[in-house]
């Protein structure tokens, strides 16, 4: 998918407050830009076919063998190269992060999605290749879970990972947001023992430097030695192999979203009567308004406050009232709440029939639902 | 192919001349990496999906509509691109750059290789799904081209291009090198008029910053609406996005290689009796040596001169005698010159039983050719 993502912060003017992207507020990169700047041969040069001294070096920070980590351009390449590389069924849960399917589809591989509350199958691409309902018990395709989850905030435990290994052939977990929560994640070194297991790490959202492209996948080698017959060389750049290489020796400039902040701003969202917030074990929030659509909040928000949300209807299984939010610090958080108290307000005087309705069974009670 | 390109001063400690790479000698970048340093907001902000910006401005430059335009992370993405998007039997001159035949083989296209100057079949990958003989007159699948074509030099006209396009379904021509040759070649303009012909084009080698990654596809809309199809978001980073527009604003960084010097290093490397050097219209040029392998001379070079070659063996249809060099500087050219005198006569005096051969039906006249 292109276009739909968030941190579209180019499509507007003056953004002051974004809560668009998940990546967590952080220090300055200046330092990262200046060391790259003092390296003219960065870009006189081609950069590693693959990028090796990375690999070694993210090997060595996660206790495991450089044969068992790919560095990728951004977890984004990992996830195609995964379905690129392993073609068969898949399996996966919504919402979640839209490129697993996109990269199924792209790759024209079956690929079911279904309601991880109740396992119910929800739609199906390519429609005719599925079977209308999946044989319990038997071992299915490929898995891919996204944990933490975006754009739910929820986290898989190492237990429930070690389940589904058991009942699919191959489970892929986009770790994205490891540390974006406190909750217990699988580690490399406990994934690469499994066979069937493959993690996908972004340094994008470790160092909070999404402009870099930057992530990496670890498996076992049986595992990414078939994956590395689909890298083209080249694929990651100098500039970003070097700055991969600092921020590995910054630790301080990793992640780490405020959670308290986090569940502070979800409280306070929670006590606008229309707004529904998901629960999050991370940074960012799933929230649902009853009566007007995440269109038109989004645009009054950016208009009138400067102020950049996710609009989450594009996930798969969700609606145009979904959105998203990443927690900002309080102020913002504050400037927000007050801003989508404000866009109700405004909207229900404009004579729209809304009147403060209670949480639950409120649907369809205005004829104009969706303005 | 990911092992076994140019370029590779990663390998070697203390290399002072590099004759391996392609890309001419340029003067400093420091001014872009300043560039980039004094923008933050690169590092911290997700990119455009789709490199929309840099598109328009390339669209602009080349006097096309931006529709025509898709940025890639190098012009080896574009290749891999093409290959996934257009499911079509290749044909493949050689010697070519590799990437070419590597990509149809990672999406099991049926490829043919075959000499450009009989016309004469060499190769097929998977063989068995390849006619041994190619139908004439009937129109073939996807013709790829490189123009001027690595690693030999030579420079197909408009002329040529116009009439395998009647005689090809579809022809590629990777435009990588436009820049370092004085001969005539196809403008994205008179490629964009075509509806069969995708043109490649590589920033990277416009202006000497193989280390950034940045590309580029021009060609009517009817083709790159089927390649926007296979493209994946956010696979240009930031850094790269902006280099590119800071680089099209900075014509004084274009590479105008010295073709004058680089045909005086040819005919100094002719006069050496075992040096058969092909003739070139560009910068770099193919040598074969006819007694002593690549592989002995490029050590030997890197080891004793700290000069770097391109072991040119396994481009398609070469021998272990052949080596690629690329011009540089007359007094670097000359040193260069000079260490392969050099190492001939070390190697004859050996004992080898070397002696002075004359160029022409001198194979085999000594049972230690290959030594």
């Amino acid at each position: 998918m292109i276009e739909g993502h968030g941190d579209d912060t180019y499509r507007y003017r003056d953004i002051r407050s974004d809560f668009s992207s998940n990546i967590c507020a952080h220090g300055s990169h200046q330092g990262l830009l200046n060391h790259l700047a003092a390296h003219p041969e960065l870009t006189d040069h081609y950069p590693e076919p693959e990028a090796w001294s990375l690999e070694r070096m993210l090997a060595d920070r996660h206790g495991i063998d450089s044969r068992q980590v790919i560095v990728t351009s951004g977890a984004t390449e990992a996830i195609y190269l995964i379905a690129q590389t392993f073609r068969m069924n898949a399996m996966i849960p919504e919402p979640t992060f839209s490129e697993y399917a996109d990269a199924c589809m792209m790759y024209n591989l079956p690929c079911t999605m279904y309601n991880f509350r109740d396992g119910k199958q929800t739609s199906a691409h390519p429609s005719s290749l599925i079977p209308a309902t999946v044989p319990c018990g038997s071992p299915q395709g490929l898995l891919w879970l996204c944990n933490p989850n975006n754009p739910t905030g929820e986290v898989y435990d190492t237990q429930y990972i070690e389940k589904v290994t058991t009942e699919h052939e191959l489970v892929v977990t986009d770790q994205s947001y490891s540390n974006y929560t406190e909750a217990s994640i699988m580690s490399p070194q406990q994934g690469c023992r499994m066979r069937n297991v493959i993690q996908i790490h972004s340094m994008t959202k470790d160092y909070g430097v999404p402009g870099l492209r930057l992530g990496y996948i670890t498996a076992h080698e049986r595992l990414t030695e078939q994956i590395r017959q689909h890298i083209r060389p080249w694929s990651v750049s100098s500039l970003a192999i070097e700055a991969g290489k600092y921020l590995l020796q910054h630790d301080e400039l990793i992640c780490r979203p405020d959670l308290h902040e986090a569940q502070r701003l979800r409280e306070r969202l929670c006590q606008i009567e229309t707004i529904e917030v998901m629960p999050t074990q991370t940074n960012f929030m799933l929230c649902r308004q009853e009566h007007h659509t995440t269109a038109e909040l989004k645009e009054y928000l950016a208009n009138e406050h400067h102020i950049l949300i996710r609009d989450a209807s594009n996930f798969k299984g969700l609606t145009p009232h979904h959105f998203r939010i990443a927690s900002q610090t309080a102020e913002e958080n504050d400037a927000l709440v007050k801003a989508i108290r404000q866009f109700i307000e405004v909207r229900d005087k404009r004579g729209c029939g809304k009147i403060a309705a209670h949480k639950k069974g409120t649907k369809g009670n205005t004829a104009n639902g969706t303005l």
